[in-house]
């Protein structure tokens, strides 16, 4: 029968059933709903009732953008999920559902996918980043996921990396996020039509980090630049984590991440300066492995630990 | 008769006997002989010695500046100590004294230390950062040291802060120590005073980040302007350290940090601008407790530790 994961995300719920060996079985997607907690419970109970054809979980895997208290099993206001404010996540769905729940941050049970069955494998320490809409990550440290004191540790995006740099999304000035992110290259290259730079860009609308990326990797000067830009603020960022952390594998997923050579390239020569040499030579940058799936993938790894635990 | 540790440095050898709860009884220095390790060996082995009577330790404690691997016992030719290659300190030692050897980098004893007995104690998560000649640092995460995949970890000096920042003494672009050690502080002032500004510091030969520190104290406004300079890119990195690794405490010492608020309120507002909430709240930022007792405390808990583990 499987494991049952669900990814709640802004715009799709992603669900699946991944067996015991990590391997996803079946997995669908449907919108988010937009109108608060109750409708997206209703939603997921919904996609476990047509994944199980009617049965009940043993233990249901969810995981939320945003911050959250594993602990307690509470949701913080995710700036992404409209109509949230504290929600008592996993209470609500273990009432609804009839089963207990394991609640993850998004991007931890990704970093966990990746490290069990991913492009992470056999490590002992991993840095996790992904790089789409934000910079998110997550840390496994001696084998495991590190949530540090409140459940906040991973976030990568907002390290800081330039005093000059923008307002972050996140209100803050200098964070990798602000600088790396699918929307800071777009904002960097409008800035530069605006100037009066000659691109294919020019006139494309919207314009979009897909876009941006499909010129680089044509040849396009100004979105080569921009990808140049970001990769090279990710590969400071990363050079940096290496000498603090001292990982086996970086990986690096998200949207923008799909750009391959055109970020690939400028982040490791950059986080090639900036690492030392022992820490360098530690290390492997990888490119993700499990896609949109390997949220799914790290919650099923979560409930067998619960499982085990028991 | 307590356990035994020695903190060799680039200008000192420390060599105390600390008692099995963390009290450090009997304390003194000797300065490093500049002849390679055999000369030190022979100064280590002669503490030793006096700080036994002649009787020989069961386990000695060991920490050494710069790199090097815990497991095969080995240092890599660390930059402050002249004349040493790869050398195999551990077994030269335990072959010259004739007992078990325990050896640790000095900036991770000294974290280790402040979190047994000192700023950090009780804490789950600690960031130790040492601000002196150098940016150093270690992390107890998870209630253990966290060394890494090869024992590079904890080097906060080597975090990237800044795209434009100068050529760290590591020989990077971008690292915190390149702006925030002591020898930094310093070459910023110089330079400014090239530039003709007022300072009670034109003309002090030779100029340390203690006499920068001292007039920044008595309201010297171009030595307080260095420290804030110092203090805003520590509460930088600091601010990202809180959102990546969501530490109880961060523990700031070394001969920088003892100048106390000149330091520490442009540290904690830039920490402050730079954390998440949740991060900022879960932590506290505090002046190290030990001193330069730190390592001795740090091994003598290694010692424990290795005792126990037999």
């Amino acid at each position: 029968m499987g494991i049952v994961a669900v990814d709640l995300g802004a715009t799709w719920i992603r669900a699946g059933r991944v067996s015991p060996d990590g391997q996803v079985h079946v997995d669908f997607r449907v919108a988010t709903p937009q109108q608060g907690p109750q409708a997206v419970i209703e939603v997921i109970a919904g996609a476990v009732h047509k994944l199980l054809q009617g049965g009940r979980p043993s233990r249901l895997g969810v995981a939320v953008p945003g911050p959250l208290s594993v602990r307690e099993g509470v949701v913080f206001e995710p700036p992404n999920l409209h109509g949230w404010g504290e929600v008592p996540l996993r209470a609500m769905l273990e009432d609804r559902l009839g089963c207990p729940v394991v609640l993850e941050n998004d991007a931890n049970a990704a970093a966990l996918g990746e490290w069990w069955r991913g492009a992470g494998r056999g490590s002992r320490h991993m840095v996790y980043i992904t790089v789409s809409t934000g910079v998110g990550g997550g840390l496994v440290l001696d084998g495991a996921l590190y949530r540090g004191a409140t459940d906040v540790a991973g976030e990568i995006g907002h390290v800081f990396v330039d005093p000059t740099g923008p307002v972050c999304s996140c209100g803050r000035v200098g964070h990798l996020e602000g600088v790396a992110a699918g929307p800071a290259i777009v904002r960097w290259v409008e800035e530069r039509l605006r100037n009066g730079e000659p691109s294919f860009l020019r006139g494309q609308q919207p314009l979009t980090a897909e876009r941006v990326a499909g010129a680089a990797q044509q040849g396009d000067r100004l979105a080569l630049e921009a990808f140049q830009r970001a990769g090279r603020y990710l590969g400071w960022a990363v050079g940096g984590l290496l000498n603090l952390l001292n990982p086996q594998v970086v990986v690096v997923g998200g949207g923008v991440a799909r750009a391959g050579a055109v970020l690939f390239d400028p982040m490791l020569e950059a986080a090639k300066a900036t690492a030392f040499p022992a820490a360098w030579q530690a290390a492997r940058v990888a490119q993700a492995a499990l896609d949109d799936r390997a949220g799914l993938v790290g919650l099923a790894h979560l409930v067998l630990q619960a499982n085990a635990a028991r």
